[in-house]
């Protein structure tokens, strides 16, 4: 059966623009290395940094009907995530949809699949992550869902939860998990500062961070030059 | 044999003018999806969208030594198309090859290949489409053929068909069937302009192109929420 | 047994800086077309061309402990070489390590595994070229080793060996030939200019490198136009 | 948090035994084309054609401890299903896993990661679907999960679900539906059987399945020959 | 428009067997080492080793519709060739096909694409050449066209060309000059039987082909040891 | 300058037979985990398991000449190991060079590279390990060398040095540590000997290499069943 949930929970606007600013590494560290989409998912033009609530899309392959029928159901902050549900690079997606998805205030497109249109839509500045760029185009036949959990990329998505995306790829956060995140995100944040600062000074890391006895204990040897092992 | 075939009959100046400015995605969706290279065909830098008429190699994996032989039967406004005959990824054309291809008016290379000096290149603002940025050099031992039809990329050429290449990839359209072709574009453009401002003041496409009624003939469902899914 | 050689012999900075400005393609050419690193090596942005000494590290899949331990062991003028055990994507390397390295005179990073953190690398400037962009963070359990000769992205690598990276990718030169490799260079590139100067003026490679009667002898025809080949 | 949960709910051995025999390609037909895991999924040996309770591993990069964990969780009939939650082809499972897993009446394994020892699995034969072979060794240094939702190969998995696996690739059926969509494969099992008499016959499927009048309304023409095309 | 051409001139049995026997690496090498598919093109078991006339199918992306409309067309020694309009890996073809194709006497298919039911077809031995194998459904929605000219894994192919396939993959051969490339296959196949007994004796390609000569112009050194190379 | 070293040391016999009985998987994890080729070089037919003493041969890309070159240094025991100097997947190699290579007494080849020719080299049970089954011909233009220390698929490797084989992969031992490494292999198997009768018994890993307080240690929870993950 092929459904459009029309309501759904999102993810409050005040955590996602601290998520956003945290970014994806820093958001994927702080809630233990989980939630990063597979690295072939690639902005489509390089600088954009957002967070939006996931509007998500099953869709079937070279067929972008359901993304019409997605435009709809999205609101202000929201970020639409396509998944096909076969493997498809055509290109789903465009300036004329990108037109449509701005109006309704969504800042940003995941999808993995093909995108067009790179030129004017870098021009507009709609922020959008591929698995490929592609011209080719899709047909409008089959049905497939809006607002159901999907997996993208890799990664298992509810509707609602936090999409963070910039130059590192695209993360996942949970809705229910989010705000508590964002939290330990932003301690990450406050203790690299510190730690940047030290590094700048010229300090290293194997000093910092403690790590000289743990190396020693595992074994790891200095040796002046290579001579020693010229022998092997 | 290996041949070089000196006259082709190449597209109108006109045409190829107005196929640029509709661009690869436009022209590919006017003559019914055909005619798009495979998605690894990427621009070296963003930004360029040409068009030209096919001046076509066919020449051995990581030899040279053809486009050499190509640079003279290039006149101005055309596009060279090289296929090496076994996949190679080698780096067979740079800067000397492009100061050279720019003193006959060439506007742009499509290689199925590697390409390298990207970074003069990019100064001097010389298109290349190509499947590798490589700085592996090539060999000059081998014979292949000048303006025979080829296979790049997954399209088939004859000499002389007009090559539209942007940040979309590359998209090729028969000679004789060019003049349609953009005619078609240009209606097709026109249709978008009046979409798009509907698109803009917030009309969704569900409306614009009348789909609810196909989407509820095909058993499209709208939940006020998820809660009747839970169940399963 | 897993080892820190602590001093190497180094590449001279004026070889370096000569090595830097011939750039990738020229010094893969001028030493015979050997030690170019796989072609998925690429910038993390456009634009950057450096050369420095290598210090490479020998490192697990998916652990970055032996980068803090290298960045100790690095000077003004080193180029870090990253070569992980067993293939891996994930992100090893980002802007703090990279604060760490700049601190010591760094000039860049070779990886043949993912980087992230891109906007803010971008942002200082510290170039980075890797297979893959990636912010899957990293474990610090296991030992690797540094200064050993490595195998990076296809290429053997001693410590100490010269590294030019830029748009076209990394070559490596032995440090022992370094100097002779670098006048073959300055010598190809002075020819190169002279051929510029002839293919700007209009003249076509086939009269500057005399390839008329080789090309003959091997066969190869001109046809006034394709009438011969239709018959076929 | 790193768990083990105990006792998981699973998939009843008569409706495995069913949707074992049914295969994969009838189960994920029978389904909605859904459910299929991506197609780098491959055995490690043609012939195997299994089905059983997903016992779920969430399995930290290059490193195999969560393997051992997850042994002794599995029962009669289980399949397990290992999925690193960033992308690994080290070879994490060999023989003497396998011995274990036999001795505890596991019917195979899924990985969506690299798998050694072929030779003795094939002779043994203990059947594997995996992303890579690969002997690299891997470490036993960092937690994971055992039986928790996880996704592998794009799909998304709750232990105790159904999981089809032959030559074809990969099929996961949720637990709750399992039995529904057993009787639906067998339905089309049924229905299949009496196609294919009839195109052993000699009828073809357009008249068997009355497409004629359908690809007449979407306009597909027959042409005798193909001299109306030359004219292009 | 899609078109369905319902008569077009086939390949001569006589020389179909005759290449079959050849092979093709043999045929591939006896017309210029042209006319080969890509790599990826790989059967779905061992051992198969056919020639027959193509009769080809370009069909939508993910869309098996034109498949039923191709076997109609299809006669005794054929093998049918499957090109998508877009990349696409879903299983277009299975074992019901398979058992209509056989009952028309269709020795075998091609496919740029995924091939399923790989059980049931090796037990029939029904051979086939795919980029895939998935067992992701197609729909029935679009339309193609049946024998016009494709692009199949890179090569271009005519309705009734000769098809070769066997274990190192799938050539192609105009029509007009299979009966000439027979000929030089048998050729070589003669050739090789005299060398293949010189070789088995004994005898080295550097003598047999006179090759000695040659390399020492080119400069090719021997050296009794390495110890000349060691001081680099 | 291009050489062929006529004269290296090899690996002893009774050495490599024991590594050969060891395995690619045992070998590698007793030398350390190192020295493995990447995981894309696969068998042509999978059972065979050798191990012989390397002669190298560095190839242009495409260019098969040195094979033929190489075949004449090759002695009863030796593996030829085939590294192009730039990625290429044409078959360099069929049944005629393994004719040549067999009346040597050579037991296998390892090419990062091409190889065709797949069901005779089967029927005649020569093993190779290949990149790519391809039928792509070569030329025979350019030098390269034979017995010069080689990057093949990741792995450094002088001339002499222990290849090692199997459906596992391939697998570089240095010669002048393979005494040693043997003798590692076989106390890792007959250790492994005696964990696999006790696991065969039913006893899991975690008593058998006492792992369970390390686990504890790091945290893991094991919960009886996944109530307490519900209400996340």
């Amino acid at each position: 059966m092929h459904v459009v949930v029309e309501n759904i929970e999102r993810t409050e606007p005040r955590i996602l623009d601290g998520l956003a600013k945290a970014g994806v590494s820093t958001v994927h560290e702080a809630q233990g290395r989980i939630g990063l989409m597979q690295a072939f998912m690639r902005p489509i033009y390089p600088g954009a940094a957002i967070a939006g609530s996931a509007v998500t899309v099953s869709i079937p392959p070279a067929d972008n009907w359901m993304i019409h029928v997605a435009v709809e159901q999205c609101r202000e902050g929201d970020i639409l995530v396509v998944a096909p549900t076969s493997p498809s690079d055509a290109g789903y997606f465009g300036e004329l949809l990108a037109t449509s998805l701005r109006s309704k205030g969504v800042v940003g497109l995941v999808i993995e699949a093909g995108c067009r249109d790179i030129k004017p839509l870098t021009e507009m500045q709609f922020p959008v992550w591929s698995r490929a760029v592609s011209a080719q185009g899709t047909v409008k036949e089959s049905l497939g869902s809006v607002n159901i959990p999907v997996v993208c990329a890799g990664v298992s998505i509810e509707p609602g939860d936090a999409i963070i995306a910039d130059d590192d790829g695209v993360c996942v956060v949970r809705r229910s998990g989010a705000a508590d995140i964002l939290e330990k995100s932003l301690e990450r944040e406050a203790k690299e500062d510190a730690t940047r600062a030290r590094l700048k000074a010229g300090e290293v890391g194997l000093d910092i961070y403690g790590m000289r006895e743990r190396l020693q204990d595992k074994g790891l040897t200095y040796l002046k030059d290579a001579s020693h092992l010229k022998g092997e």
